[in-house]
């Protein structure tokens, strides 16, 4: 098991400003460098609290790249229905050389309804705009003279520079394949996995894993070669009992700006997005002990949390990647860098 | 006047890596930042040697943006026609948040053919693509519920976040207005200049900033308060010979990647770009030398340069910022440091 961490800002203006944010998150991505965890990871949104603070994952990272030495750098996604492949693929083939080949990219479909309305995408389109977006980007990081005649775009020949650092490109990940058919598309793609567990019931969550797994091997990739990312909420201190009250804090206040998001989905239906329409419900129906009993968020001490892994470990396997959610900027930067050195110290070790 | 430098990558990776390129330019971002230099710039550009190694600025900006502390970071131009609004302005108003606002954007149309047929844009529409873009993107930094009726992107309400570090947005440029028109609507809308003065005769040049500054004025904004930057390549040695012998070779290399990247204006017309046609005769025939006595390249001792910023001081006015043109990667870094501290150290002190 290693460990990485995944920022995800759920806050606006009124909370705190961007510039402090990025400064703290900067600051949090020099620790992970030092303290060896595996990654750094920042999301793709737009307009709302719910990861608006991060329109442009590329431009956080590479703050992160010109400052760390070691540390891996994540999308947590980008969004190919939003960006010519032609430009998504060019900065991130940047990113990588400029982080020495530290650069994993996970691509996903994106699922707020306003996000789309402003870039004048239909939201039934975004599945095949995601795949297209990811076909075109690989085909541009390895090819000479691309030729692409897809659905929506349609360029070349031409020969994309920079040529990523890492050969033949960067790892790629899916994030959060949430139905049975999309994990079996990635994995017989070869496509790396990113899970959101917060979205599905752990029971469903090992038949999708498992259901991914048989597809890799059938795709004909070495088994136990494909990496699988799980996102988890997390604050850890000494005092357990003010530990789980800020992380309870924290999950209100994400419910909120979750629920803010998605609020649009009450007047949209699409059916490439079977249940969305029930997800501002979803979000506010579950309760933050809820959620810590049943392992979708850590919090508590060191052995507390330790135990918690012990079992997702259990679940899912023992080889996977964990990416803790330390700093969506409701709670101070001090108890995501004491999370952190906790991690790093009494947890990881036992891994 | 004031002095900061501008990256324009003309190699590929038979010349050098891109990760090589992006070390040594990040060493001289930091190197402007410690010498107290105004700013640094750098390109968009796809495919071709010229530029290529730079198909977003913003990626290598922010990589600069998060180590250096105090010099101000430009875009030598983004292109809006080949990125959604809501997508641009939103990277960089978290490149200006990240630099705590020390960012400068030049937009620009572009001009190679290549390029818009890969984003699938018509090159007649590279005007009203740019006056669009740039327009879209100062409403979202300082508009609360921004609604957009373009003839390209429609959008909106919405309420871009992060917001820019720099109220009410960071200082807006626009690169290289060959045209009077240009001038004159870049000045009315109180827009600053980036001028390539390679392009230009300097008569011309001349007549375009007068024109621009009457427009300037005319628009009502603080006649002196315009900034206008002039880009030439150049290098600085205590032997002047060698300084002029590598600035030779440099321009040869770079008149041969722009000789290339323009071959397409010999198969294509269009009436929004009057002249291009002819661009790849006009980069093959001024020889350096010419270029240097008319002061459209600086090369020699720090005497010499001196004497070249004092005549073009004259010609345009004392208050002019400089970006020097110091690395396309044909030389070593090295000879791009010793530019800048003889620049730094010999030169800047006297203006």
């Amino acid at each position: 098991m290693h460990f990485g961490i995944a920022l995800f800002p759920t806050i606006g203006p009124r909370v705190k400003t961007a510039q402090q944010y990025y400064d703290e998150s900067l600051g949090l991505a020099d620790l992970a460098d030092e303290l060896g965890l595996d990654h750094v990871k920042t999301v793709e949104h737009y307009f709302f609290d719910y990861g608006g603070y991060s329109p442009d994952p590329v431009t956080f990272l590479a703050a992160a790249a010109g400052r760390t030495r070691r540390v891996r750098l994540g999308t947590s996604a980008v969004i190919p229905a939003f960006t010519h492949p032609v430009k998504l693929a060019g900065k991130l083939a940047m990113l990588d050389n400029i982080s020495h080949g530290r650069l994993d990219v996970a691509f996903g479909r994106a699922f707020l309804p306003d996000e789309f309305e402003a870039f004048g995408i239909p939201l039934d389109e975004s599945r095949a705009r995601f795949r297209e977006g990811l076909a075109a980007c690989k085909r541009l990081w390895t090819e000479e003279g691309t030729v692409f005649e897809g659905e929506f775009h349609r360029f070349g020949p031409v020969t994309l520079q920079p040529r990523p650092a890492q050969r033949p490109h960067p790892p790629v990940y899916v994030t959060s394949a949430r139905s049975p058919e999309s994990c079996v598309e990635a994995g017989r793609a070869g496509h790396n996995l990113q899970i959101v567990p917060g979205v599905l019931a752990t029971e469903d969550l090992k038949d999708r894993l498992a259901t991914y797994r048989r597809a890799w091997a059938e795709g004909g990739h070495t088994p136990g070669a494909e990496k699988v990312h799980f996102s988890y909420p997390c604050v850890i201190a000494e005092d357990g009992a003010e530990a789980r009250r800020l992380a309870a804090l924290d999950d209100e206040r994400n419910g909120a700006a979750i629920g803010e998001a998605v609020q649009s989905w009450s007047r949209v239906n699409s059916a490439d997005y079977p249940g969305y329409d029930k997800l501002a419900d979803t979000a506010a129906r579950a309760t933050y002990e809820d959620k810590r009993a049943q392992n979708k968020v850590l919090s508590g001490t060191p052995e507390e949390v330790t135990r918690q892994l012990e079992t997702i470990a259990e679940w899912f396997g023992p080889d996977i990647g964990i990416s803790l959610g330390i700093h969506s900027g409701h709670l101070p930067a001090e108890v995501a860098r004491r999370t952190m050195h906790l991690l790093a110290e009494k947890i990881a070790p036992k891994f």
